[in-house]
């Protein structure tokens, strides 16, 4: 290939075919487009790129992405939100999803991953006791479990369930049923199963 | 978005979200990808981007992607490669495919396009006339036409024939016909009328 292509349009391939999904000829498509649109493009995601690190950090409170020049998340010093509700999920992006909603005004709590041995992430891996911590701190009345309906999601509910049961504070989790949209026959057993044993008086 | 993510996270978002065939989702997959990723892919990626264009020319002779620090193209210079024999394609990158088959020892063209006046693109905006003057330069032998086979591709075929029509040299084109591998009854219509076409002696 280095003969065949120049050096730097080589490296951009590689590069982009390290990301998720990305095999060489999406690489490929990836970086011709952005040598035939206009150099500013490139400098541009050159741009995002190199500051992507340097802009974030972590918040001390929730443990999601804020900028670097943040102290706390805005959606845990916002003076509107109830402290007192937190919701806990696994990945910063998670947060996103809740909060497109619009329907939650509590915050939130990143516990960073959930328990899965297979991939060697244990519950000592999460952060459960900066939770217990801000359970005491903000005297926390609900804690939403908003972890995956998967096998590692629900194993990490039921441990935060229990490492829980000695303080005072409720524990909910998001309702398992249909989705929205979906016709009963095409629903998995499992999910009619949940949506059975969940069914609610009308 | 911009108070759930940090600013320097949208950024990158958006500008992956600019490429061809990746939608907000995607785009939110690389970004987090290259945020868990050490902060070394992220830089890399970045130095390739910066350096795209600079490094990168038109080979003055083919019209194929250089590297900055050549003068023409290895294709070309390679003393074992035939001048007199010539290919002609519509991309850089078009050159990558035919390389690859290990089967062309002679030289390239880059058209830089296919006509299609639905796209703007018209016969003047194609690089014939540089074609013409290598013909004379260089002695070509034979031209072959190795440009799509669709109507694009075709048409343009059908014009540069036209074109170097009043020039000794012998034009061939690519054999249209069954893809290896594929079944008769999947094949389509218009390949296989084709393939019927171009029927060869055993």
């Amino acid at each position: 290939m280095s003969q065949l292509l120049p050096k730097t349009l080589v490296n951009l391939i590689d590069a982009m075919g390290s990301l998720p999904g990305v095999g060489p000829r999406t690489a490929e498509r990836y970086a011709s487009y952005l040598l035939r649109a206009h150099p500013a493009k490139a400098k541009n995601m050159a741009d995002s790129l190199s500051n992507l690190h340097d802009g974030i950090k972590i918040c001390p409170k929730t443990f999601a992405f804020i900028d670097a020049k943040d102290d706390v998340s805005p959606l845990y010093s916002d003076p509107k939100r109830d402290k007192t509700v937190v919701a806990i999920v696994a990945e910063p992006f998670d947060i996103v999803a809740v909060e497109k909603t619009g329907m939650f005004k509590g915050t939130y709590h990143v516990l960073g991953g959930l328990i899965s041995p297979i991939d060697g992430i244990l519950a000592e891996d999460l952060r459960l006791g900066e939770l217990v911590t801000r359970c005491e701190e903000d005297g926390v009345k609900e804690i939403i479990l908003a972890t995956n309906a998967s096998v590692e999601g629900e194993t990490t509910a039921l441990y935060i369930q229990n490492a829980l049961k000695d303080i005072d504070v409720k524990i909910t989790r998001l309702a398992r049923g249909l989705p929205i949209g979906v016709d009963l026959e095409y629903a998995d057993q499992i999910t009619l199963g949940r949506a059975l044993e969940g069914r609610q008086v009308i």
